[in-house]
């Protein structure tokens, strides 16, 4: 851990690259540093945003370099552990690892140009191909998953039988999570998927969904993941109410599954991640009952909370091993997590992008709102949303490869892989999701 | 642990008093539990409410009378180890510990009958008189706390000033924390319980706040506790939007100093907490704007979000230690926290009843509810609240104290004691507020 480049790393926040890896605070602030305050030891300050506004995107991607070949060696020695059957890998990658290659997969080759194909990636935008999932795990899976959602959950009404099989969800999750030990571990990330599309169709969106009364339907709900303590004589019409519509029902059975996998801290993030989901939706509900176009910056505030985040961050859980809940913890790794969470959610606004537009009133998505708050085309606002997505995967990957050095245990090294393969996986399905997706004639 | 009391605890799930000590899991449902999938060893199923409609008050006072007679020995070891300088112990409080002393305090004095006098508790509540706060420390907490929301926050305009001061912060915080080292522990509570009161007050409320457009205020003010990370050039208006008003401004300076003297955990917890809390606002939000009355065990899934809880459960932080994340997260952890939350929750609307109803519209609240769902009178509605109120209460006793002789570690232990003493602080301080509340004419 001497290297110049650690120790740029280690020295601190001096750009958006090594924000995150304050593990030890700074001198703390009057009051608590006062020495009848016997803080915890562990105290560990949040202040990893403070330098942002000043880096430059250059200095984000010469201290990505840095910290990317410095975790190489780390990796190394790290990664013989980790038992990974089944890592999809592109035909391309090199045979000696590398720490890009062990954490993030090989990089796209450069865009070839001109107007993109059906299926065709996003031109310009930062990601990591794979190779097409395993046919034999991906039908699997999709028989298992088809079974849970008609026998187990009555999920939906023949009419919809066509955009449940559209939407793929077999070959989605064995695509995020390559290192899944058995089809019985991918049906914990299949089964939240489809509860967690189902309460989003029928009480936000397409299928019936409204911002009226929202508030209380996903509270509601919420309770089949968190469930309610109460009164001898009030318990039984909260656990009938369970199994009343499909979005409950399929929360309850996803989550009952799910906690019987989970260690208890497993199940206690998976809470608060949903929570945050749900607090997500209701900000975005509020502004689509006033019509209200927010801030670019809001918007984004929005979506870092109504996000992919509960699907990456169970990656632990569905790979079989546990990301112990104080190394979860870490100010750096709620950063890599929220950084993650963020360029994945935009990669599903930038691929929606014409199926929103076709939709009843201004969807709200990130183009859109760039467009509408900066003053630029339709054009513009989608090739900016792309550069957005591109510096937040950027510094995803800068601030992961920094945190493996910083903390090289297996279990945080392997949960910081399986995060980078569910982003992988998500733009792999996203792509070719032709089913449900296109791209617009910006190119 | 041999005792018959305590082989009856352990024995499983017979009733409301034993129901959350399943710290190990009945074999796990079909398919999870097929050789191919290695859950973690850890893994605890969460079914601690399955036995509970079956259940009789009478026996949730049998077992909880077994479970607190049980942990005697187990705290009477583990107590000698704390170190609590200022707990508040009733004058009447036995010289001998007993097991209810330690994690409960002694027991109300049976009611005297008649119509309460201003100041008195409500006749028949459940509760465990404290002695008055130690007047020298609420004096400097109080001018701490003050001058924090003057100088630091600039929380409030002149005209509020009397209002701030009749809440009597400092003395609800005293109250809440006897094992509080020093004042600036408990300034941690007391900036934490200003600012979640000027959220309430200013986007909820009485002052300012309307149900539209509420959940992208929460959202925005939520970033204060659990922070965006996005792109340079965007971050600068997020950061300069948390100075932007009192309730943004409150949050994030509360939060600053209590991250600094948490352990991450404990950070991640109090902001998983707060998510709740905003939910809960949110549904009761849904439903005042469309003046919809719930049913009451909607009322009640709603008020367990919207609910005290995030008060107690950062007793650990303010008493200068911690109970790891893996213990908090215990399935019947989770459900003493959800039981005390509720109960001291209700003890809020019962105390709050008249000034409730002095305020336009409809305000819900547990005797209204039931009075309107039920179809009784607003007396028979609020004595019926209290009688939630004390099942809840000793459904808490009975399986904190199963648990704290399940798992006797000592912090675990004093956090269930901290908890404890929480809700009896709350208790008193609502009971003696008599510049916000009295009581009903219904004795």
């Amino acid at each position: 851990m001497s290297s110049p480049a650690i120790e740029r790393i280690l020295r601190g926040p001096t750009g958006l690259g090594t924000a995150g890896l304050q593990l030890r605070p700074p001198a703390p602030a009057a009051e608590v540093a006062a020495p009848a305050v016997h803080a915890p030891d562990v105290a560990a300050p949040e202040a990893p945003t403070a330098a942002l506004p000043t880096v430059e995107a250059s200095l984000v991607e010469a201290v990505a370099a840095e910290a990317v070949a410095a975790a190489a060696s780390v990796l190394e020695a790290v990664l013989p552990d980790l038992q990974l059957p089944s890592v999809a890998t592109p035909p391309s990658a090199p045979t000696l690892p590398s720490a890009p290659a062990l954490l993030f997969g090989a990089p796209a080759a450069a865009p070839s140009g001109g107007k993109p194909k059906l299926g065709d990636p996003i031109p310009g935008l930062y990601h990591h191909p794979i190779a097409e999932p395993d046919p034999v795990r991906v039908e699997a899976l999709s028989l298992k998953i088809k079974a849970w959602a008609i026998d187990e959950i009555e999920l939906y009404p023949p009419e919809w039988e066509k955009d449940f099989d559209g939407f793929s969800t077999g070959r989605y999750m064995v695509a995020c999570h390559p290192d899944a030990p058995s089809v019985d571990h991918l049906m914990l990330a299949a089964r939240l998927m489809v509860a967690e599309n189902a309460v989003d169709d029928c009480y936000c969106e397409d299928l019936g969904g409204s911002p009226i009364g929202l508030g209380s339907r996903l509270l509601l709900a919420h309770t089949a993941l968190d469930p309610l303590h109460t009164t001898a004589e009030y318990h039984p019409a909260w656990e009938a109410s369970l199994s009343e519509d499909a979005p409950r029902r399929s929360y309850r059975s996803a989550m009952d599954y799910f906690v019987r996998a989970a260690t208890p801290s497993q199940a206690d993030r998976f809470r608060h991640d949903m929570a945050r989901l749900h607090l997500g939706y209701l900000a975005e509900a509020a502004w689509s009952e006033s019509d209200h176009v927010p801030e670019v910056w809001e918007y984004l505030a929005m979506r870092q909370f109504n996000n992919f985040r509960p699907c990456p961050t169970i990656t632990d859980t569905v790979g079989g091993y546990e990301l112990p809940a104080e190394l979860h913890a870490l100010p750096a790794m709620q950063r890599v997590i929220s950084l993650a969470g963020n360029a994945t959610t935009i990669v599903n606004d930038l691929y929606s992008y014409t199926k929103e537009l076709a939709g009843p009133g201004l969807h709200l998505n990130l183009p859109v709102v760039i467009s509408e708050r900066e003053g630029v085309s339709r054009q513009e606002g989608y090739l900016k949303a792309v550069e957005v997505h591109n510096e937040l995967m950027h510094a995803f990957e800068a601030e992961s490869a920094a945190l493996a050095v910083a903390c090289p245990v297996p279990t945080l090294v392997r949960f910081l892989r399986g995060v980078a393969a569910w982003l992988d996986g998500n733009h792999h399905w996203h792509q070719t999701n032709t089913h449900r997706y296109s791209l617009p004639d910006f190119w």
